[in-house]
């Protein structure tokens, strides 16, 4: 298709503002979701459980989080990499099949460490750290992640926002220091809550605040 | 005016997409911009460098900033917040008519102070805090500020950008964990070079490194 229109840019994106708003007045898709800041935490598998907390150690709940089953222990443990440490790192519970360590950038500069953006479980090639329980110190040889932006949804959700499992999309957040945040990827679950989840460095950037409604743009 | 059009959203966006490329072959408004990436620092009047580092002091220049005539101090003082305290905070020279504290969102949190987006020099109404050099400790009523985003330039890049002092205008950051920054605004000035300036927080977000190019989006 050849199209030649012979007018300025000010009509075009005139003539493209009233189609797209005469559009959105005919759809039902939902734009709207709450946003969940993720700080720096640690998934941990039953081996490394033992070796950092002992024999049988059982992890507490301190509360839960968004999607079902999911819960913020109340244990802590210390990463270290090359050029520093950090503490009191959360652990997320329950247990996983893989240790995983989700760090953001800021955090990358005090560890030393280079750290690649990573969907949760993608973790072949990424590099280790040191980690610090009460009962012993464990070195992964790899798990170390920036966890990317993703949305949590269940299937009706998907209908609801005309998405689908992994597609990627944008959202934007308003306020003085907004802006649009890319590739946030779509993950659909019946086991899933509604919830979009990016990290600290993103929400300090855009100052978005925990709960904050951001806008899905496609 | 009212314009009725019967199409898709598709064939719309393929008219747009059409037209907005065909008119900026005819375009040769530069839109690619260095960015240099601000960490926390602070800026001193005369009276407070004296009162921090004693009478007659003189603030010795590690490097030269971007814009001519600024440069970074070997010198750096300790700021300290109801929360918490960050130490070795660079000095920037030469002195100011204000002292002015530039910090992050991050360093809010750590600090235990809510600064609001201002540019620099208006700081009225904005937080104080405790400053500390090797000579003495003083406390300022107001002064602290997250920096706006935003690029200077001379009058005559602001032609070759098609764009005037003040305007607000958007970046485009590309990358895995890339996108786009709102409320940049321009500052026109012969006394400037060409540099555009964004914090820690944005650059940490965005994975954005020193030097890297940024697209101007009107």
């Amino acid at each position: 298709m050849v199209i030649r229109m012979n007018c300025d840019k000010a009509t075009v994106e005139q003539v493209t503002k009233l189609v797209l708003e005469s559009l959105q007045q005919y759809s039902s898709i939902k734009t709207e979701v709450p946003v969940g800041v993720s700080a720096r935490h640690i998934h941990l598998n039953k081996n490394d459980l033992v070796r950092l907390f002992g024999e049988g150690y059982v992890l507490h709940q301190l509360k839960p989080l968004s999607q079902p089953g999911q819960y913020a222990a109340e244990e802590t443990v210390d990463i270290t990499g090359p050029k520093g440490k950090i503490p009191k790192v959360r652990i997320l519970g329950p247990e996983r099949s893989a240790t995983q360590v989700e760090i953001t950038a800021t955090d990358m500069r005090k560890l030393g460490i280079n750290a690649p953006v990573r969907t949760s479980g993608d973790l072949k090639g990424t590099p280790g750290i040191t980690i610090t329980g009460p009962k012993g110190e464990i070195t992964i040889d790899e798990g170390v992640i920036i966890s990317d932006r993703h949305i949590h949804m269940t299937p009706a959700d998907a209908v609801a926002y005309g998405v689908a499992d992994g597609q990627k999309v944008k959202l934007l957040a308003e306020g003085e220091k907004g802006g649009i945040l890319h590739n946030v990827i779509i993950r659909v679950s019946d086991k899933y809550a509604l919830d979009c989840h990016i990290d600290t460095d993103d929400a300090s950037a855009f100052l978005i605040r925990q709960g904050q409604v951001l806008h899905i743009i496609k």
